[in-house]
């Protein structure tokens, strides 16, 4: 697993050109993470990419403890994500190990990468983590939410999710043949790359 | 699991507004698939969505039988597919059954529906089924693909992919409250939906 003084992947500079390339359209920092249910059974749904942690090749995605998302995590911690950018017409998938930030990890380093990002999100996006338990019946007489939870600490409810990727998977549709590039992580040689058919 | 002459499902309505709305993206109708691997493990990518299978709620989609997804429906034929609309802003995850219909499938029905697709997709499409088995290492000197291979017959590796869905949810980011409703699928109570937190 890449640790936190990681040299750039060979995957990041592609990713870096699609992220500039489809930069007009918002949507294009929204991508899908598949996970696991404790039953075994595939999920799927659409998070935020919120940048790569400083020094490392790992995404950042934030998201609520109280999420079902979390419950398959700590069942089974690989995931994929799938990264479709319309404008250049390419997607990435991205699998790898999600690590799950709480309020009670103890590491420094990521604790503050939690705090960082909480006071880079809009006032709404804090207002969601105090908001009713998603998942749940909705209610017509919930609890008011705060119009702006503390900017400087986080609510408990907020969580930092890395992906930690090993495997990344780059496909083009534009141009005729079109091209496909696998990466793979090895603990002992770093990546590797191969074009691969599409 | 619904029937060939099902009603529509409760869930059709709003789907139907989110493609009309979202028409002048011809990327809204891409969305993310996601199964799981006979190891277990999340798998996600990007497919197009080829409209409902006549007088029926099953999503059809299309792959190459030398795809990865073949192998892991055949060990765990349950999937969720994510779909997002950016210009509605809106999120439909549609988990449910996912049926294969191959060149060996004995439903006249089936096959007709398989054929019927075969012949609406692209020449460009089509050629993609005659090229060299997806996911296999490049070489600079494979085999030509035929121009355009017969557009009545599909070919062998050309599979149709039926969504039979049982659960839906769908996610409104715009307005606040955001609103968020589930819809499931019982065999002998037909649909029922519920408001939700999102």
């Amino acid at each position: 697993m890449p640790t936190s003084s990681e040299p750039l992947a060979p995957w990041r500079s592609p990713l870096a050109r699609a992220l500039h390339r489809n930069r007009s359209l918002l949507y294009s920092r929204y991508l899908q993470l598949a996970t696991v249910t404790p039953d075994g059974l595939p999920a799927c749904r659409t998070v935020v990419f919120r940048g790569f942690r400083e020094g490392t090749n790992q995404l950042q995605v934030i998201t609520d403890r109280r999420s079902q998302k979390i419950q398959h995590i700590a069942h089974q911690p690989k995931a994929e994500v799938c990264w479709y950018f319309p404008k250049t017409r390419e997607q990435f998938r991205l699998a790898g190990h999600l690590l799950v930030v709480d309020k009670d990890n103890c590491d420094p380093n990521l604790q503050a990468a939690r705090s960082h990002l909480w006071q880079t999100i809009s006032d709404a996006a804090r207002s969601q983590f105090a908001s009713p338990p998603p998942d749940q019946p909705w209610e017509p007489n919930q609890p008011v939410i705060p119009a702006s939870p503390d900017t400087l600490m986080p609510l408990d409810t907020f969580c930092l999710v890395l992906l930690l990727p090993d495997r990344v998977d780059h496909l083009e549709l534009r141009g005729n043949p079109q091209t496909r590039h696998h990466y793979t992580y090895d603990p002992h040689n770093g990546w590797a790359a191969l074009a691969i058919n599409p």
